[in-house]
């Protein structure tokens, strides 16, 4: 049994002791050897304090994996087995203007679905690109695990320009799961969802418990109540005769497109009344786990830590890698190239869906036609995501207004040029790609 | 050569005289035995003003085919050789309802796209069925031209549903490409315009002047004019970058879809100061239009038929019906089943495309794929229209709502409820088969 | 944890020992309350034999299984969780016709593959239609699991003409498996083959050992080696250039493709030297097992069962039922309606490749493109079956006669028909439908 | 009206005169400066003299376009705007060898179909792919109008690994209306023939006198007349169950699919009796051609030519630039990219089937599926077409032996590498691309 080395770029986030924690727990099924934990020279500070952490975690669970922290990307790539990114161009100062801009112009201000997505996508992109040329270059047999929103155009644009080999992993279709099967108040493995769609838009086609159908059941139950729901969303209730119609549960992120007036509404009112940006609480959020990590007696992950939202991502990365690693042709809902199984997409697009995962990587298991309540939106945001990339990557302004007027929560090409002049001007220093 | 029967279904519409001095043109190429013109009690005054304008129209041009007013559908029907489809189910008022329900929720009120064509997809599908059924049983081997909007949902509904053989059409297609060559001032054979889409979301892809291709130059002038626009709609200005980068030239339709926000609000302010809807204008022009009819002296089509705003659909009739009687195997741009037309739409939508006519019918010209700034917008239509077919004849209210908060235009499903409600509340004795 | 009732079609098989071992090796995992062993009035003195050895092999386990031998098919599938079929339609007698009528005319004889394996599914298809009526009436749930040969073709015209729940199943992909396994010394789990095309014409794409892609040598090893056949099949060895240059390991069953005029000759020279058909050696092999069977001291699965070439069958059958009722997500390579696993296949056709079962059934795993090495035979093959299975079912003499001469074995229309009217002419009585 | 520059490679062929006098007979609408007839050094002499017969030709019909005889084809192509390539790499001496080396092991010896056509496709790619050269770099606007055979598959590897403009042309759709015509004695522009499948591997789908369906009367025709033949293909009656269930037309090409075993008799027969192949027949032909063409009196085309077996090429080639000149729109039967026009082939594969020409190209019209009865048959075909352009560039032994073993008429792999071995022998001065 080889031990492994896992480079985590973004490895100074708030996040690292989630992972940490999910290495420790499958321990046993999964040696690895060195954890790079890598970030940018504006990430210092928090890089040491979380690696700091992270290497108590660690010792305090008797392992003898080594942490190490650095700023030097390429030493960590290389001959690395799993490169997992988790970093975030312009920190939470560059989100919060993400969400602020689109509102501006009364548009969904989101990290990661719309305009705000858009923009993030512009700044993330290149530097994706980097790292996978750096991976191509030290260490072409590694995988590349992104959870780096937004995951599924981030994961399409890697497929699409590079030849490393990428999967996308996103925490919504595991936490569907988690939560709907705490609102049946049955063990997860008795549960079957087919979820299926473009991360961040995606549907549980049906639900089974025990090889029984209970997807009407499971949709009467989120009519009434608000648990199947992620923290930063919004937290609206369905409107009935539509999922009854549907027949499908939606994943919470479905709520912008079906219910964008009231979450525009509402993003606008937390901002004005002063509640402020989901950036600004999160900005808050991480300065008290910060503090709460330099507790120099703290040597395990905090409870504090399921509050930022981003619960189950370690759980999702780490299990994924022991499947590739112990070779286990487990399921996985996983983002990745379609390859037939949506029939009525193009092959070669991402898409995100349950996939058998091993040690030669992960196939999509076949799910048929997407119905026409839900393709046409899937079909367009998918054109989006395209084209985004694209403008990503070669810089074309007419390109970029193209892909951002695509979008369907972005109304007309006059806000599009407004929000994109905004987005540019505003992230002048990460935007090389676009030149004056 | 066999003379032929012709049934005009809303005969007693304004637009007859074009369609009379449409068949007077091509009478040498054309012989018509019978032309009945058709209509429901309802509009029984209108079809004989308008009849008998038709008569004198013939009697001038010294023909001897015979028009004859009916209010009987099926003795019009039965043995004809063409059945056109130009009715309006509820007439100008209404086209009314379906133009300011929507505006009262800030949406577009527009009779073919968005909410208002929903309306009248609903209202309109339930009678074409029932021609169909007539059709089927009393005039199998006819052909249905169908221009009754919104047309190619319609169309995708006769396709859907029925074994008739059928034909949509539009004077969108032929409109852009007489408006080009006005602009271009050359004759309009020497132009091609490879226009593809859906009805009402179409795009010139390319613009060839004898043999060679003017695309970007067209962009140009369509930029710096306003020429290229439908009498219906509001002439605001293309925005340049889009264009340019698009590298294609839009339907003036699409007007509704980049520049929802200004056409709404035109629509908003023609009401409030007292310019009324475009509906209002219409049933004025009509009205004059009528009296205009009413003289027994005028025996050829009046002039002012022109403002009316369906220009061309005579010629676009008329020179299709010759097509297919005279085995042309000459171009057409029509509505009609896809079949690989375009390779990245199911085979078996309705799709508006060039085709090549004769005696046995449409066959549509091979278009390739559908460039991902074009295909999000057209598979989410067309998607908003299959399930709108399917609504209109299951009478089912959740999939009404499911297709009309499909559509792009109408920004979140509690909206699409309210309207829905509204429409069906207002068309009650027209939609009786949304049961209670 | 429910018993479940299993109704075995054609329960008086030879093979019927090697399905109760493998119901009791998963006694465990699989609680089984009943077996019917179903067979027809001309197999009753085989079931007795066979179906006394099976009571014997359950009462030595120590289960408390009921074995039930019985001539009425309904009473045994009334609420049977599982159907399995493995009956022959005329015997071992039909299956000597089946190879000695197209030798002939120098074109194979064998029971799946070309003009025998027709043969046979013009025989079989109009059983499978009445089995499976028989099924949605009297138990809808259950899943048919077939094994009648030709399994493939069975399959296609039961997804295609009826609603059955059917899984079709062969033991060539696990054999190939457990072969390679064993000519490499390794734990058959370590290894994975990419088995993809149609029941018997399949191929693997790539194997990989503890993820290690090791598919050269295995090509390798195949070629030196004739280790990896089937107990039918003239063991030819494979053309290396063709091999090394398609990098895929055929199914043994290739053979009849590859080496046409080989095999071909070989069957021949059997005939002629007195050797005699595959058909009649197993009638000898099988009296020979009959009167083992008789043997009342024997309780357990005889180890001369698995001379008779169907080696793995049971271990497929049971361990696929054990998967259905365990809801164990596990991979197993089936035979199963396309839905994009082979992108350039139709959806809808029945495909051999690997799928997750659970409670809810198999769905098929994405195998992409299929190269174009072995595409257009997969394709020729596909069209032969449908058009096959159409012919089964409808008794249409041209369609019958367009099926076989489409088989890339036939290899003109004047000896397919040849062999269509003596096909005909020898199995009267099985093919009703065909109206003289 | 700008005159045109023509480049005949191949110029001196004894088809030349059948093209010069296409030229003259659409003089008035075709205006032809300068038609370059291009041949290689050891053409030479038959050059001279069919180039003699060539301006003679122009001068009794009073043109002024000057022909010129040249063995520089980079001269002749230098602006050309078309480039036409009816060159025979080899001779009828390789034609001979192709047509008998097959024979030696009982397959067919055929120019175009079969291992026969192979051997020319193997010869005839890398020369064209240098013609193709020449014209991106001389001509970069020019049409390349390709009748060297096998057509269809040459004109595959122009579209998959050139990017020049390239239409593929035969005479066999042509001659398939013509006769057909001349069968039911009706003028030719009243018949509509849907032709579709690959160059030799096509049928009618549906035969239409103006506008009605008359296919089963034509079926019926067929099998009672040898008229819709070729002239180099044994004239076999049809199996008319065969046609009565397929309803279709076969082009006579399909004879060597469909009766495989006596039109290898036939050639196996004529070769032994002395009657020669169908090159030595040639061979014959061309001579007493020759020998015509150098009567100095001569100065049209001579009828003796059409025994020659390519009637109507002339007619077909000139008449396609024609409408490409002229801007015409009307309907031709081509080889040409897919692109949607068949569904259930790949968009980018040659078809041979309606298309619309005019000055940007030909566009093909859609014909939706292949029927399962000629889907196989087809999707083989074309899967060797590309595995054999594939081997004809890269000259890869093993690739070569899959493409010629993946042919229908190829009985097995070890024939498939004898005969590929005789090839590559025979060959060897053409197949510089096979290395050693």
């Amino acid at each position: 049994m080889k031990g492994l080395k896992i480079a985590v770029i973004g490895g100074g986030s708030s996040y690292t002791p989630e992972l940490i924690d999910g290495f420790i727990k499958r321990s046993k099924e999964l040696k690895v050897n060195e954890i790079y934990l890598v970030d940018i020279e504006e990430g210092k500070e928090k890089l040491e304090i979380v690696g700091s952490l992270a290497k108590r975690m660690i010792l305090k669970a008797g392992l003898d994996t080594k942490v190490i922290l650095s700023l030097d990307r390429r030493s960590a790539i290389k001959n690395a087995d799993f490169v997992l990114t988790q970093f975030r161009v312009g920190g939470l100062k560059a989100r919060e203007k993400d969400e602020l801009i689109p509102l501006k112009y009364n548009c969904l201000g989101q990290e990661t679905t719309g305009a705000g997505g858009f923009a993030k996508a512009l700044r993330t992109i290149p530097v994706i690109m980097d790292i996978c040329k750096d991976i191509e270059e030290l260490a072409p047999n590694a995988w590349l695990i992104n959870f780096t929103n937004p995951a599924g155009l981030v994961t399409e644009a890697v497929l699409r320009y590079t030849k490393t080999k990428v999967i996308g992993l996103c925490n919504v279709p595991i936490t569907m799961k988690k939560t709907t099967a705490k609102m049946l108040d049955v063990d997860e493995n008795r549960l079957k969802m087919e979820i299926v769609g473009l991360n961040h838009l995606s549907w549980a086609r049906k639900v089974y418990l025990d090889g029984d159908d209970i997807t009407d059941k499971v949709i009467e139950m989120n009519l009434n109540s608000d648990e199947l729901n992620m923290k930063n969303i919004s937290n609206l209730g369905w409107n009935n005769i539509q999922l009854r119609s549907l027949r499908m549960i939606p994943s919470p992120y479905l709520r912008y497109y079906y219910m964008t007036d009231k979450m525009v509404m509402n993003e606008k009112r937390d901002v004005e009344n002063g509640s402020g940006s989901r950036a600004q609480k999160v900005i808050e959020i991480e300065k008290q786990l910060f503090d709460l990590y330099k507790d120099e007696r703290l040597d395990v992950k905090p409870i504090q830590l399921e509050q930022r939202g981003g619960a189950y991502y370690s759980d999702a990365a780490v299990s994924l890698i022991s499947s590739i690693y112990n070779n286990k042709k487990d399921i996985h809902t996983v983002n990745i190239k379609n390859n037939g199984a949506i029939t009525n997409l193009d092959d070669e697009v991402v898409i995100e869906c349950d996939a058998i995962v091993d040690s030669t990587g992960a196939r999509p298991i076949t799910h048929g036609r997407l119905e026409n309540e839900i393709f046409g939106l899937v079909s367009i945001v998918k054109s989006y995501e395209i084209l985004t990339a694209e403008a990503a990557i070669t810089g074309d302004y007419g390109k970029a207004l193209l892909a951002l007027s695509t979008h369907p929560l972005v109304p007309s090409i006059d806000i599009a040029e407004s929000i994109l002049n905004d987005i540019l001007r505003e992230n002048k220093e990460y935007l090389q790609q676009f030149k004056e």
